[in-house]
């Protein structure tokens, strides 16, 4: 069950990134839904690689196929099938480090579990598997309908923040980092260039928000939204961290400034604040839903490293191939993605139990 | 299932903090553990308020029963029930909050969710809960052995922070927080009685270490040892984020200094640097597993707060009641329980597939 | 996992025949529902040991508490907790039989499982686990409606079959067996004395119906309705086999008869037949669902039967203690609470889907 | 989740009889068996349609593809994705059944359900999807080893049972029917040609015998084995009854004679009868685990039938297209693979609890 994620709303990922294919399967897709596989390919073409000089130079048209589920172009309740091609596989990249373990790399810890790996590319641990969630998004927001929006944005590269004050939604498109503040993303292009130049990497952090969530959506104690949003968001590959509302700056507010208000407005319950990023007690407050992960540097590198050999001798690496100066970046759709599955599978679970 | 959490080790929970009883069912247990009341008692112990002026006064024996799954003092395979009666409660405390939300508190989401709602002590949305995660989480402790070892401390309060240079494991017995500094331990004593007595509340973060740890335990994708590490701590009561070893600091690393790097020692896979928390695509490296997370200041303060009631008016509201002027401190425990019981579950995953 | 059934309506019961108490938490339960402890013993009642001389002398009240999830009579969406303390517990008859497995129990596959066995009337293994089943069918019915009922009937005891044309429902009260024919009932109390008094039990196959089940619940593949039935009622102690509509007799039908064929009835569609027991590609027609099940004779029985011993001696044994010669007879209510307990699971499922 | 079966072999299908491909993938696979198409395709062989007149005259190649999980030869424990192409597919022999329901079939349940239909070839609830069982079956196979071997006989066609004591395994491949008496697969062959030329359909029994499973697989309550076996059984296409050992036997047998007497023969526990088909308390004893399951005569067959339209009128239908006279020869592989399956997932279960 490794390999699957959402109760109800349910996504089985398979496929490695040197693989003949990835794909995935979509159980628990309501009927008489239309979806095609334009509305899934619109979404896998922001996460595309190769879209600006500050992500891998890898080419994958990552052309996504349906090859079930969907009839005379509705979904018929039954599981969809997604499939995507590998196509720019060059496993003789990593020819050198097949026996090697690469620092930060998963390669360690899968050879210490399996006793064997498919060194190409990472296998089943590349990030090549997130296509696949951020197909799998496609057809949640599509469950979500359209009153629901989930947008993701890079809020810091390395140790460079956003002013929070200059954020616009309509710049994430205008720039190669989804950065809302149009003056953070000049800055940026220098900062990484000379990172990329370097043969060095940057960390980042993300910050996705869901509007339109209706109250009531999660369940208490082990079933709680925030915590199924923490496992969906730790889950993609490189994430460290991840906050929701307030987050860590929580801790440093006092118990006033920390607990929003509650008013009237227009007939309706309205928060002064949202410290709690839409969640309370595991449950959707009927305010933005405020989610935030950092991911780690790139880990391939162009310096040498020191590392260990499959038998157990001191060596070196040179991490080669094409990767991205920050993975962050190109995480940006995952995490919109996963944060509209966990809403999707909510939705279902809370319809199931509330009618 | 949303009140159950792991997936071989499987606990349940239920209960409500004014009710009879709170309960877990633990089921998956290995058979032939020994395993006693006294075992589990050590750890609600610790968990129990009262023990300082730092935690509410509230008097909860917290005295648990084992009602099955236990045979001549060993475990026999089948479902362990814990069972402790609710003893202390001052239903009449919240009368007059019967009909308004307590800003901060999940009463709002639960009536948007439910339209009921078991308004006392905040029901099943109570911090009580958390003594049964304690309770299964003595249990996880039996299963993973002596050889694995889960301590937690609590490493900021409000917006002061330990020095780590001063981390000292015997020094958290030694104080009311559960800190491994001592000289911020005298800190907080004073900054945290000036809350209390303005009847405000303060925020926290824990640290939890897990040693001992074998590399291998953890799966790739959905079944990832720091996805499931977030989820069991942002479903901690209050808890608003979660990192794993170097964290949201990650972001601000470059990649030769966050990638940790492999020598051999004693014949041993040994890392120079621990940025990773214990954990590389999902999977324990056998480091130590170092998570953190934050926990936002009690929700139950003695200031008026703007809020709403049930049918709509705009009104104040004051919480009676005996609080924690920090949750965090009593957090620490749970956060153990929490990352044993992960622990726990995923020794016996990894046994199923990998034998 | 092993001691939880159903995927949304999920019940998870605990407990030994000779611990103190046995008990179960039903978790997914729609919030708003009425219950109250009388609504659930009115069905433990049912399933009593002692209420005729052919049902075990062993007195169990059997008394149900409701521990949590209900509030002000109301159930509020929370896991329902529900406990029953052990009263009439001899563990002495037990004592001759600790170091012997007894043939037909689950004595020595427990043993070879779990190395470890509560030899005490069964452990766990015990069909005393059963009331918890039907605690629970008592809220799924709740959780169905009015609308929906579900009754069961004994068919046959030993080789001793009704006549399907004197089936009434209101005879089933009438006699100590849940009888729909009074003539056979007639006939089994001189069969079954005679089985009681040799010291012998008996077999016997047992009809359940529920009607007033909508057309659309169920799902396919491996969510199929009738693969749930299969699954809850061949997991109740003894039973050998499960048949759905015609089953094995379906085997010697032309496929003409076998078909059920459609017509228009005020509007509606209506089945000329129901060869098919309301259930076709895993999803309910509308039609009764119809489902027999199996049950061996009782395996405690007094005449000495070979068997061997923990330490691998050969022996013989004699069931001692108090047993039922037909279990089938209380099988009865436990196989009309397990359906109960499936059609609330895939109501809840289907609501999830299909809104 | 209902297109998933299995707890840590876990098995998810998906795909419809006309659409481009059927697939599955399988998660849990422990690492490094050896696994190749051909181990899989020697399976999906012995299914395959058109091998004789009895059964259909589609031609589907059935070549599987393995598409991620196995590297140079040998399972990454990553999840095995297998896809076959759909290749005979004549979509235009279902046009005239489009808006009709065929009596028999899952056509009005599905619509009752969804609303939406694919009505081509039966869409998802054809027995097409199979093939899948049959290709996870191969690799649950490979995970039981070679100590473990699972076989499929048919033991009734139509009212036409085999004569046990004629029992010869040997004889299974020698005959179109999997049948193990030989003069019975000749008697067959003449009532099996007499319906086919009737534009008729016989239904059938299926045995499966699995030996050297080793005592202690299942678990109690909710996971044992049986109940298990019944639900991967009856959730098969036109399943209609499952049984265990003697199964509705059971029913007329006196407790002397069902429960099976224990010796010791060789330094082990050795039983003298097998009534309970290897399985008590939900576990295993050691003995061959023997399963059966009665598969309804197929529902497509020439003679017009009653049914009803999409729109609410009254209708007649004639089912054209290529189909089997008795779906339950192909059905032999099929009952084969599902147990395989479950032994497997109890295999790694039992492991993960018991080590």
């Amino acid at each position: 069950m490794a390999n699957s994620f959402g109760t109800l709303f349910r996504v089985t990922t398979w496929g490695e990134s040197h693989g003949p294919a990835i794909g995935c399967v979509v159980d628990g897709v309501p009927p008489r839904i239309p979806l095609s596989e334009p509305d899934i390919q619109h979404w896998l073409d922001k996460r595309k690689p190769g879209q600006s000089r500050f992500t891998t130079q890898r080419r994958e048209p990552d052309t996504v196929q349906i090859l079930s589920g969907v009839f005379e172009g509705k979904t018929t309740g039954t599981p969809v099938s997604l499939l995507i091609q590998n196509e720019d596989q060059r496993s003789k990249d990593y020819d050198d480090i097949k026996d090697k373990f690469r620092p930060g790399h998963a390669d360690y810890t899968y050879w210490s579990k399996y006793g064997i790996r498919d060194y190409r590319g990472g296998g089943r641990s590349s990030a090549r598997e997130t296509a696949m969630r951020v197909a799998a998004g496609a057809i949640a927001r599509k469950v979500l309908g359209t009153g629901v929006t989930v947008r993701g944005a890079l809020t810091q590269i390395g140790p460079h923040k956003i002013d929070r004050a200059r954020w616009e939604w309509d710049a994430i498109e205008d720039n190669p980092f989804w950065c809302p503040d149009r003056q953070a993303a000049q800055l940026w292009e220098g900062y990484l260039d000379g990172v990329r130049k370097a043969g060095s990497s940057a960390g980042a952090v993300i910050e996705v928000v869901a509007s339109g969530v209706p109250a009531g959506l999660g369940a208490p104690i082990y079933g709680k939204l925030d915590s199924d949003i923490a496992a969906a968001l730790m889950g993609i590959n490189a994430v460290k961290g991840v906050e929701i509302g307030a987050g860590f700056g929580a801790a440093e507010l006092s118990g006033e400034a920390n607990a929003d208000e509650m008013r009237m407005k227009d007939g309706k319950v309205a928060f002064l604040s949202n410290q709690a990023g839409g969640i309370l007690g595991g449950i959707s407050t009927g305010q933005d839903i405020v989610a935030r992960f950092a991911v780690k540097p790139t880990s391939s590198i162009l310096a040498p490293r020191r590392t260990v050999t499959i038998a157990g001798q001191e060596t070196e690496i040179t991490t080669k191939g094409r990767h991205d100066p920050c993975v962050g970046i190109r995480a940006v759709p995952v995490g919109e993605a996963m944060i509209a599955c966990v809403l999707a599978d909510h939705l279902l679970r809370h319809r199931a139990q509330c009618g």
